[in-house]
């Protein structure tokens, strides 16, 4: 059972999940720790996941069997589940909060090989289409605060199957880096008035230095901050919070942009591993909606974005002690690179 | 030249330093991506390193010839230099300072296979005085606000070099991860009127359950909401706020502990890749010295502390996107397992 720990000196929750060490990976081979295993998210092995919560299936084809395309399900191994109650136990100065929230997986295609920048445009509108329903659903549970939604590309980002998917982690606590932004987002609107994102944007807009692309409604830059070389930003050029409220003709322009910044990273960069995440507002507070002041600003403050950080360069003790990174390339450069990253 | 870049998003710097990307590695032969070199860290090549800035050595040797047991010098790459004035330039929303500061290496041994478990303990306090003299040094220059000392164990810990070394490098700002240990700190302060880390060391003398070991002042424990399997949290068990008013008794007994904690490790998990850094208090402010309101809360708030974070397990795009961690061992159990690693 998992146990959501408070850090005091970090004013920071971590997960402690041991029996997350049990999941099996098919990148052991390669270490040669383990024994390969059949990959469970390949189509005709539903049966070894939980039971499906989602799909895009063909027309006949019965939940938890083959003839899908996007498939939903909960992890196996959840580092949190839903099937226990809330509770919170502290002392003076140790708290904890026992592991309730949600884990799943979103499988983003049958064929084990396809990458994410590989699949077509209609396939990951499907993909993000997914994210949105499981964002709806759980944004309906009271007891959760957050969901974020993320994908880690090849093992040297974490991934411990190589099948393609992303997961979804539901907590209920807003995680640091989302109060972060968000204190980060209410100072400026206290200060401006004006969206923190809406202003980067339109600074980014005048000088055409970082940004990469925009394209129908959405706009991609090397962020001028940027932690890892080749980082890429996403966000819709007019403010937004909330990805779940996106239409299906955002979802499309999306998948669109989406699609070409993969593709730019992965000629240009020789297919890195990755990480992507998606940063969207904490989930609407339930009864009475809309009136909390914190949903307010939130909504006035937050503007959803996605990033992918390219995972070539080690993180070491200097950021693991200071919160400081070492960029060892210049997001000027990396925005000209990929810019001038143009169809094969 | 480097920048220290400011992302507003996440109220955070970063150094931007492409020339880094130049620095010579010797673990490159195991990728295969380039040529193994000479290491300049061994004694004879003195001469491919900058000027040294302190050293222990036998009677009558020179400074940049061998002789030597630790030796300081500066980062040939540096991320940060004092070779420019520090300089500020902001937009409304893009800020950056030009990249003033210092990037130092300390060798730790001149036998190139030598590990920072294995020296002797006189030799280990050799280091630690390394560290002292340094911090003492560089909390002179008015323009510098912190120093962090870290170091990179084996290069999936991120070192580019296998030659024994930690590394230091101070800053003119005080980094994110500080701030927010001064903020937690301050806010237990005016609540309680005691040390944050003063009352969870009492929590956990009192529990016993994560306490690998004390020793002469000082304490070991497997911190309660540890990020990473076997990571290890060492503070002198009294409250002090800065690592260079250690005494040279003060130094010894920390490198009894330290070596203990370290032998422990390496049986336990077998010699594992790890970062291990030091948060001592910002520097003093000058003048006028001590009146600083914010510095009389760090002595008060801050206590100083080591952690080592072995780097086992990957961090990805949850970690990334959300700043929660999942540890997938139970920090009890890590404790007990580090507790029965008597000596072989």
């Amino acid at each position: 059972m998992s146990e959501i720990r408070y850090d005091p000196l970090q004013d920071r929750w971590v997960i402690i999940a041991p029996h997350r060490s049990e999941r099996p990976s098919d990148f052991a081979a390669e270490t040669g720790t383990e024994k390969t295993i059949p990959c469970p998210f390949c189509p005709g092995r539903e049966h070894e996941t939980p039971p499906e919560l989602w799909a895009v299936r063909e027309a006949g084809s019965r939940p938890d069997g083959p003839g899908w395309s996007v498939r939903v399900i909960p992890n196996r191994f959840p580092a949190l589940n839903r099937e226990k109650d809330y509770a919170e136990s502290r002392n003076d100065i140790l708290k904890c909060l026992n592991g309730y929230g949600a884990h799943e997986v979103i499988i983003e295609s049958p064929r084990h090989g396809d990458g994410l920048a590989d699949l077509s445009p209609s396939h990951l509108v499907a993909v993000l289409t997914a994210f949105r329903i499981r964002l709806r659903v759980l944004g309906q549970d009271p007891r959760l605060k957050y969901a974020l939604i993320f994908k880690n590309y090849r093992d040297q980002a974490g991934a411990s199957l190589a099948h393609p998917h992303s997961q979804l982690i539901a907590t209920p606590v807003i995680p640091q880096s989302i109060r972060r932004k968000l204190e980060a987002a209410r100072r400026h609107y206290r200060e401006s008035g004006r969206c923190l994102v809406c202003s980067l944007l339109q600074a980014e807009r005048g000088q055409e230095i970082r940004v990469i692309g925009e394209k129908s409604g959405f706009i991609a830059l090397s962020p001028y901050a940027a932690r890892f070389p080749f980082e890429i930003f996403i966000a819709p050029d007019v403010h937004t919070h909330d990805f779940a409220d996106s239409t299906d003709r955002q979802l499309e322009n999306l998948a669109e942009i989406l699609q070409d910044m993969l593709q730019r990273l992965k000629r240009t960069a020789d297919d890195p591993p990755y990480n992507l995440f998606l940063n969207t507002s904490p989930f609407a507070p339930h009864s009475p909606r809309g009136m909390n002041p914190d949903h307010g600003s939130a909504t006035h403050g937050f503007h959803w974005h996605l990033e992918i950080l390219p995972r070539q360069t080690a993180v070491a003790g200097f950021e693991w002690g200071s919160g400081f990174h070492i960029n060892t390339s210049s997001p000027e450069q990396c925005a000209r690179v990929l810019r001038r990253a143009h169809d094969p």
